[in-house]
């Protein structure tokens, strides 16, 4: 329940349209989700919301789920949300997070991760984030140079996902030796995934948009890992293929 | 070859740029083309180019593929290119291309087919039409209301894949009457396609971003099939979904 509420005030708007920058996102350590969909799953998250700007209607359908002391509301229009956000139709809410501290983990036994080599697409990235989601995959890491994961365009293609996922950013190579794990890596010429078997954990790993997986981690890739072509096209996009590679390695590591 | 060279006029640039609207494309029955990728496939199709808006340098590599009379070259520089087209950076070729006409047609035994209800992003049918590709589904058939096969963004999106698939237009359920095989379409409560057994052939049928397969076409539907799921994620995007039932029946239907 919200404690006290304020109007929008022109300090905040400014505040808030900073953080569509990256610059101020990691300076402040906060980024900013919009709509209804999303700001309901980070309501329901561990994230913790530092300023929810809602319109009326909306703040009374959400008023009991917000719980967290910290928070506070600022009631606005549906233009001035409009205003502050990327959406172009939002009648509902935008919501200033907090950032996570990027610390790696540990892989627990027997569980799939993805990792991702400089995928530099928000979109891309924001997909596979909701692909990861829909197949229980809850541990992600990327390269540094992959997409920020609080860009708005990776938070709005992940449909809320991104409040479900543990993720860090590091070398992957040395993250690899850590874990010590079975790496499949997506190539053109590795063996095709429908045959693969036996496979039971480990890191499905993606590389970059146009350049593939970086030579220099080749070395870490346990298996090489291809989906089959049966027609003309060159590729195919990369969360296509992650969401293809997924669903073959959820098959052979559940049934 | 090239029989003879113009030069880029006022007039042709009005020409193309009215290309940009589905409502010129549709009355003069042409559409429009760009980048080396897509341009080179072209010319390598039985699509026929009316109007190849070319750089020097271009024009060299590719002057031994322009085979049919028909087509006008022009050399102009990359700033008119780019100031043509959608893209920001184009240094080789704009094609202006003759649409086919929209004929259906009879869908061969034991070949898979995609159905298209009401998918309206034309970046979601580009990348269908590529993922068709990849399988060597070559047969697709579109409800009217599908986005438009020819809009700039489809033909960006399906990196060349649009100029070797067959596909037309029409009333989903009344082509399914007439061609007569199974149609798998695709639904949140269907059965799980991991465990589908003696698929052959047929039409893999998918819905709209928001609102599925219309209720009208269900009886239409032989079989409703889910990919799934073992997280949150409320639902796949319709392209990912599209790729990972092309991957299962590929897969069913071949080995």
């Amino acid at each position: 329940m919200a404690e006290s509420i304020r109007m929008l005030s022109k300090n905040t708007v400014k505040f808030i349209k900073s953080l569509h920058q990256k610059k101020f996102r990691n300076q402040e350590q906060k980024f900013f989700v919009e709509g209804e969909k999303s700001v309901l799953e980070v309501l329901d998250s561990d994230f913790i919301i530092d300023l929810l700007i809602t319109t009326e209607p909306f703040l009374e359908r959400i008023n009991s789920k917000i719980t967290h002391s910290k928070t506070q509301v600022i009631v606005a229009t549906q233009n001035q949300l409009e205003n502050l956000g990327q959406y172009q139709s939002n009648d509902s809410a935008l919501a200033v997070v907090g950032m996570k501290p990027n610390h790696s983990f540990d892989l627990p036994a027997g569980e799939l991760a993805i990792a991702l080599d400089d995928v530099r697409d928000p979109g891309n990235l924001g997909t596979i984030i909701r692909i990861a989601d829909w197949y229980g995959i809850k541990h992600l890491v990327f390269s540094p140079q992959t997409a920020e994961f609080y860009n708005p365009k990776v938070i709005q293609a992940s449909m809320g996902s991104f409040t479900r996922v543990n993720f860090f950013y590091e070398d992957l190579a040395s993250i690899f030796r850590k874990w010590n794990v079975p790496v499949y890596g997506a190539f053109l010429n590795g063996k095709n995934v429908h045959e693969l078997k036996g496979v039971k954990a480990g890191v499905i790993l993606m590389g970059n948009e146009s350049k593939g997986i970086a030579s220099e981690l080749e070395m870490s890739v346990t298996e090489k890992v291809t989906i089959p072509g049966f027609g003309k096209a060159e590729s195919l996009n990369v969360a296509i293929a992650t969401a293809i590679l997924c669903d073959n390695f959820k098959r052979l590591t559940i049934i």
